[in-house]
């Protein structure tokens, strides 16, 4: 059966464990090189992904990029587009 | 003598009077493989812009942006990214 948004965007959440110690739990990164990520459009990022993935980015911090998006499938992909794309500030407890 | 943030803003704006077609006056872009710019890091949209032109993206959209990308200077490069850095979607007068 369909999966609710609320499915959808954790199963997303589970995935991006790895993403987010560069680019931030709501996708803005903390980094000046590294894109913020909140926002963006799915059908651009899982296009990126991809480039990533086939070595079709190649400039100086792709290669990190690359290693990253080698193992994930285009399920992976869109999942983590997803979740990027929809996640948001949670203002309510902002960490000091 | 320096610029001030408003003449620096007014500079990128219109370097980037080619860009918002893509990716919109405010730098939310209409289409979904085209990246939203709207808030996105500097550093990584120069990082980004470099790479399109020494052409070290070359997937599919990637080919479109090698055009626009080959005759920016580094300078018209960070005007661009202080553009859509910082610019806002005006809701006083949102468009219906």
């Amino acid at each position: 059966e369909e999966m609710t948004p609320e499915q959808q965007f954790e199963i997303g959440k589970q995935k991006a464990l790895v993403c987010i110690t560069c680019h931030g739990a709501d996708g803005i990164s903390a980094t000046e090189t590294y894109p913020n990520l909140q926002g963006q459009k799915q059908q651009y990022l899982v296009a990126a992904l991809k480039a990533y993935k086939q070595n079709q980015r190649v400039d100086g911090l792709a290669i990190l990029m690359q290693g990253y998006a080698k193992d994930l499938s285009d399920q992976d992909m869109k999942d983590l587009a997803y979740y990027f794309s929809n996640v948001k500030t949670d203002t309510t407890h902002q960490s000091q």
